[in-house]
C-alpha cells in the first residue's frame, strides 16, 4: 500500500517534517511499522501550494529514500500546505503518471489503500468518469480512477459528498462484480485553503490515520522541547503514522470519518459512502 | 513521431543492424531525415524473440543514444525476429508503458505516426476494446489503443483484417467527432513467424516506410561489401528510412499497402480500412 | 558540449526564462542553433538561489524538454538568481552526479566546452585537487573537476584569480602531456551575490557567449514589449545563444574576458589563465 | 550493504535463479534475511557470460523488485556463468556507474560489504590503481577502486594474489590513516571460465557467503524436488544468503577463504590479504 502525509499550517521548509522527524515519511519508506509493507519504495509524490499558479506536484519512481532531488527540495521550498505520498504499488506500473499527488486544477489528492477487483472493475469504473474529463487520466492506479470519479461526482461544490458518491460508486460496482471488501482507503485532499483527511474502508478496519492535537495542548505537554514548542494555533500534520513517539502529541482519525483542517475550528464528519443516483443506472 | 525497425532473417547480433550500420535506428534517435522531428528521444523499446517463452522487451525512457544498458543488450542478445523503435512522443506521457513495442501474448507491435483528435475520442476508441482486454491498457497512447481495437477485432485469426477493422474504426469514429485526417501510420507487428509491415494513412500521404530488396539482388549489386555479401535468401530488415545511402537495396512499400515477410516468397497485399460491423453501432 | 543561462535580478518564477522565451533554454536542449551539436539531451540541471540554506541543485538524466518534474519546478520555484544548464555528453557518463551545476558551500558553477585530452590527464588533473576537496568529486567530468581545482586555487578569496589558475594548470598539463588547444569554455559561476560569466578558449575560438544589454537600453529600444518593460535596471540574463532574436538586447561577451554581474555597475575583465606557481611543480 | 548470487554451470534461463526460487535475489533486495540492512534497494546489477564479444552487464538505479526489463531478461537471457547484485549504498551516490558489477575486458567483479574509511582514503586509493587504468573508474564507489586496484596488481595472471594485494593495500592504507577493521568483503570474480567466491573482513566476522553443495550428494538428499533433479554435476550456485532452506544443499564458505569455481573440481584456498612491496612504499 502506501504511507502518506499533510501539513496545513505556518510557512515551513518541507523537510522540517519529511525528513528531520525521527520517523518522517522518508523514514517510513524504508521501515513502516504500521502499514502492510515495510518497504514503500515504488516512488514517490510530493506536492505543495505556494509560489506560481496553483499546485506543484514533484513526482518520481525512485524510492524516496535515495532521490537526490527530493532532498533538495524539501531544503529549499517552503509552503504553508503540503501533501507527501510514498507508494507500494499493488500491481500497476511503477511510473511517474501512477504516483500520488493526483492534480486537477487546485486540487490535489493521495491514497493510501487498495480498490480490490480493480483490474476486473476498471472498464466500469472509468466509463462512469465524466467524459469530459476521461482523457485526464494518464495513469493505471486505482486511485487516479477514485480522484476523476469525485470529480466527476461534484467535487468542486461538495468535497465530502463528492469523495462519498465515488467510494460509494466503486462499492456499487464492486456488488454487482461479486467482490468483497472492495474499499480501504486512507485519502488526503486539499484545494489550497482546506485540508480533508478521510479514513474508510468498506469492511470497517481501515488503514491507521492520525492527525496531530491542538497546537496548544502539544505545547504545554512538551514545555522543553524546542521544535513543538514553534507550533502555532493553526497548524496541523495528519500522517499515516506518527513520525515520533511523543505522548499526547497525536489523534486517531476514527473509522469511517473525515477530518477538515480549515482555518479557524477545523471540523470532524461521519463518512458515509453511497452511490450517485444517476450513476447507479449504468 | 518516431522511428522503427525490424528484422526478419539468421540469427543476429542486435548491434549489427542498431547500432553499426551509418545511419542505424540509434543514429537516427539524435539525426533522423526523413522523420516529421529530427530527435527521437523520448524513450525507445527493443521487442525479441528467441530465448525463454514468447517475445521479450525492453524498453526505457531514456533517448536511445545515451543509453548504456541499449548498447549492451544489442551487443550480447542475438535473435533472428526482432523490432526496435524509438519515440518522438506526440503529447502523451514519458514512461514506458508508453514506449513501444507493445505486446500481447506472442504479438509485438509498433507504431509510428499519430491519432488525430486521440485526446477527445480516447474514451471511445477504449470503449471498443474487448472488456477482457481492457485492463490490459497500461499507458496512455494512441499506438496503444490501436493494437488492443486490432486484439479485439481478431487479430489472431486474421491478422491484416483485424487491423484493417481497428484502423477503419478509429476512421469511422473521426468522422463521428468531425476530425479530419485522423490515421496517419507506418506499423509493425509480428507472431515471431511473420512479420507485417504497414503502411497507411487517411490521406493517403504516410510517413515513409522501406524493406530491403531481395538478399540475391543486393548481394550482386554490391559484391564489395562485406556485410552485405553475408546476407541469406530469407534475410529482410524494414525500417523507417533507408540504414545507409546504398543503390538498389532498398524499397519503398507503397501507400495503402502491408507486407508479409515470412518463411517462403513473402507477399504484398492491399490494406484497406473498414470499420467492422458491429463496432460502428457504438 | 552544452548550453546555459543565467539569472540575475528580481525575483522571477524560473519558467519565465527557462520556457517561455521563443528560444528559451528548453528550446535549445531539442534545437540549438548555435551549438556544437543541435541536441542538448543527455540530462540537466537547474541551481538556484532561494529558501533555505544555500544554493539548491534539481539535476536529471532525462532530456530537458521532456521532464516534467522540471516543468513544475520552473512554474512554481521564484528566485533573485539562479542558473541552468543542458548537457551533451562529451563521452563521459549520462548521470545526475555528471551534470551541472555542481555545488561546493554558497558556490554554484556551468561549464559549456571541454577540457581536450581528459581522459589521460585526468589523473593528474585529479592529484592536483586539495586532498581535503578530492572526496567530493562525485562524478566524472571534466568539467567538475576543473570547478575543484579552482576550490583547490582560492575561489573563496579571489574568484577570477582561482578560475585563471584552474584553467592555466589545465593548459600546463595539457603541454606536459602534448595535448593541443586543451580548454574550451565558457563558464557561469556564482555566490549567491555575484555572477561571473567567463568566455575563454586557448585557441582564442571560444563557444558563443552572450549578456542581456542594460535593462534601461533595452526598454528604450522595445517600448511594445510588455516583457521588456517589466525589465528593471539590475536585471541581467547571461545565455549562450540569444532568448530571441531582438535587435539591441543582447551583447556579445569578449574572447578572454569575464563579465561580472552584482549590484551597483557590472565589470568586465580580461581572463589571463596561468598556472600557479605550486601546482606547477607537481 | 548488499547481496549478491553467481551461477556456474548448465545454461540456464537467469529467471530460474533470480526470480523463481523462494527466497530468490530479488526477493531478499524486499526482504534479507542475513544482510546489514533489510532493504536491497539502491540499484542492482547483472552479468554474464553468452552471445557476442565479453560479458554482457545490465545494471540500473531502480530497486530491482520493480525493475520490469530485470523481470523481462532475466526471462529471456541463458546463460552458463552469470553474477547478479542489489545493492544498499553506504553513502556513495545510486548512479548505474556505482551499480555492480563492475566490468575490465572479460572480468566482472561483484562486492558486498565495505571499505570502513573510504572517504579519506579514496584519494590514496585511487593514486594507486595503474595510471592506464585511472580513467576508466567511472563511478565513486569503494567498491570499482577495490577492483581496478586488484587489476593493477596483476589480475590476469594472478587472481588470488592480486584480490589479496589489493585488499591487503587497502588495510595497510587505513593502517596510515588510523582506520580500524578497514574491510569488510564478500566478493565475486570472474573472467568467464572460472568463477572465484572471496569472504574476508579484517576482524574476522564476514558478511555470509554460501556455495550450493555437490550437486550428487543435492540429488540424492532431495529425491523428490524435480528442480534440484535437474542439476548437473559441475553446476554450482554462490549466494549471499540461501535462496531457499534446504536441508543439505548450502554450504558455508569459511572465513578468509576463497572457493574456485571451474571445470573438473573446485578448489577452496587460504585468502591471505598483503601489500604489495612497491605500492606499500607510496
Amino acid at each position: 500500500m502506501c504511507r502518506w502525509m499533510a501539513w496545513s499550517g505556518q510557512p515551513l521548509i518541507i523537510e522540517e517534517l519529511l525528513f528531520k522527524p525521527p520517523h518522517g515519511l522518508v523514514e517510513q519508506s524504508l521501515h513502516s511499522n504500521m502499514g502492510v509493507e515495510t518497504t514503500n519504495g515504488d516512488g514517490f509524490g510530493l506536492g505543495w501550494y505556494g509560489d506560481g499558479e496553483g499546485p506543484a506536484i514533484y513526482r518520481s519512481i525512485a524510492p524516496a529514500w535515495g532521490d537526490a532531488n527530493l532532498r533538495e527540495l524539501a531544503a529549499h521550498v517552503e509552503s504553508s500546505l503540503f501533501l507527501a505520498h510514498i507508494r507500494a504499488t499493488t500491481g500497476t506500473a511503477i511510473q511517474q503518471t501512477n504516483c500520488h499527488p493526483f492534480r486537477h486544477g487546485r486540487w490535489l489528492f493521495v491514497h493510501n489503500g487498495v480498490v480490490n477487483g480493480f483490474h476486473e472493475m476498471r472498464r466500469d469504473l472509468m466509463l462512469a468518469v465524466d467524459p469530459s474529463l476521461f482523457p485526464a487520466i494518464e495513469g493505471s492506479t486505482d486511485s487516479e480512477v477514485v480522484f476523476h470519479l469525485a470529480l466527476s461526482f461534484g467535487l468542486d461544490d461538495d468535497p465530502i459528498g463528492a469523495v462519498e458518491r465515488a467510494i460509494g460508486f466503486v462499492e456499487a460496482t464492486a456488488e454487482r462484480h461479486g467482490v468483497d471488501n472492495p474499499v480501504q482507503a486512507s485519502m488526503g485532499l486539499s484545494d489550497g485553503e482546506r485540508l480533508w483527511a478521510f479514513r474508510y474502508s468498506t469492511e470497517g478496519r481501515s488503514r491507521t490515520l492520525f492527525s496531530s492535537s491542538d497546537a496548544a495542548a502539544i505545547r504545554r505537554l512538551h514545555p522543553e522541547n524546542e521544535r513543538l514548542q514553534r507550533l502555532q494555533d493553526e497548524d496541523r500534520v495528519v500522517v499515516s503514522e506518527p513520525l515520533a513517539d511523543l505522548p499526547g502529541v497525536w489523534e486517531r482519525i476514527e473509522e469511517s470519518t473525515v477530518l477538515v483542517i480549515q482555518p479557524g475550528p477545523d471540523e470532524h464528519h461521519p463518512f458515509r459512502p453511497r452511490a450517485p443516483a444517476q450513476a447507479a443506472a449504468i
